[in-house]
């Protein structure tokens, strides 16, 4: 990872916790400034306009000051400056889950796209879960088989919005048996870090170099960097992938890796 | 692994070509003779008797001069004396899929499992294929949750038959999402190798330190020797893992892999 200011950001593996303790919402609400909170749930990702209602009712029993739900549905509405204003005063910004294209098709390059990038530098802190966590990086998985053998044809890539450089998100990551196509984007350019979240787990970046850990399951981090051979340049679509040399790490709750130098932190005893 | 003189093996993910070229099925029958070949289809891990059939049939077509089925469904058979001369003049032994704890719980130590092992070790080639394969292995996977978030929990694993030192062989590998439970084992035992093997793939060994990786999918190893910390001895079942520095190498066919000194060769150019 580019060595550079980070900004705040809660990574969601979807199916987070919404009626017991809530961990991942909490954490996300509480970086937004707890009850001084001005959250915006975004729900583009979703073609049902009601997708951040629920969203909105947890973050206001929480005791967010102002919660408002933006179901942008199209680039006609991303265009729009009525959208902007509200988005200038939020502490914090939340992705549901849905399709990762709708987000970056709908608001990319937009006026509301735009100042969404200002509110991550000028500090809100941003969430997103499921598609919502797959849209943070510069390059993103738009698609692929599950609990398939690698290869070239299981995944589909597309720009994402660069709110993390140099890792690739994948979510519901155990429970869809998703390390294949993971493995193949790591394949595909060595330097990327691979970052497999499982559900109701999630990773927070809060203005460090770091992660953390949070959440009832694990993250699986693939680290390419000494792969000594792989054969994705050579090989035709489907043909399975050689890849020798990843290094793997799971981490549970508590557990933090640094992005920049690559190594793990484990919890205070 | 323990340096010392391998046996023939063929070890497969299940689901292997059974109409086509039946590259896998093929290789065993070329290492047991071609059509000198004495085969014994071993259907212990079925509760069904007829499951052998399909296998003798395939061995037939391809020419072997003579293949029987041994459908032991109890230990009375397996204690019985019948069925050794037969073992005793055999050149390859084939296990079907089913449950790898029937092969070892109406085998393990009868007359016929010792006859079994002596077949072994005068040098007949042991193929196996689903059960049949994780069977092979000093330990074994008998069971495990797929798609799942490794912890101590997902997993259960018994004494196997031992024709393979320092590893364990997991099957229907990339197809049912297993590398949570391999991942588990290896924590286990960080000793361990983890060998997992997609459906239509298979490893053969040969006599050597290596084996060869054939079929059409890829076989997934997990080093966990240079791992540099784990919580497997202190976290409660049901805690998920956290594992550190694991190394993965995904192998597609033509790929070798030795199993002593532990580094990959490439195939030929």
């Amino acid at each position: 990872m580019t060595k550079q200011q980070q900004g705040q950001l809660v990574i969601i593996g979807g199916a987070e916790d919404k009626k017991g303790e809530c961990k991942i919402l909490r954490r996300f609400f509480k970086l937004a400034g707890g009850r001084n909170a001005h959250i915006v749930v975004l729900s583009t990702a979703s073609s049902d306009p009601h997708a951040g209602i629920q969203y909105q009712r947890i973050f206001n029993d929480f005791g967010a000051e102002q919660v408002q739900v933006f179901a942008i549905q199209n680039r006609e509405e991303a265009a729009s400056t009525q959208f902007c204003d509200s988005l200038k005063d939020s502490t914090g910004i939340f992705f549901t889950g849905g399709d990762q294209l709708r987000i970056t098709g709908i608001l990319g390059g937009s006026v509301l796209g735009g100042e969404l990038l200002k509110s991550f530098e000028r500090g809100a802190v941003i969430a997103g879960t499921s598609a919502g966590a797959s849209v943070m990086s510069e390059t993103m998985l738009v698609g692929g088989l599950d609990d398939a053998t690698p290869s070239k044809e299981i995944i589909r890539m597309a720009p994402g919005l660069g709110l993390i450089k140099d890792v690739i998100v994948d979510q519901h990551f155990a429970q869809r048996g998703r390390i294949g196509r993971l493995l193949t984007v790591v394949a595909h350019n060595p330097y990327i870090l691979g970052i497999g979240i499982d559900e109701d787990t999630a990773i927070v970046i809060d203005g460090t170099e770091e992660f953390e850990v949070i959440g009832s399951g694990t993250v699986t981090v693939l680290d390419g960097r000494q792969v000594t051979h792989s054969n994705v340049s050579e090989s035709s679509p489907d043909q399975p992938l050689a890849l020798i040399n990843v290094k793997v790490h799971i981490l549970p709750s508590e557990y933090r890796f640094n992005l920049y130098e690559r190594f793990v932190t484990m919890p205070a005893k």
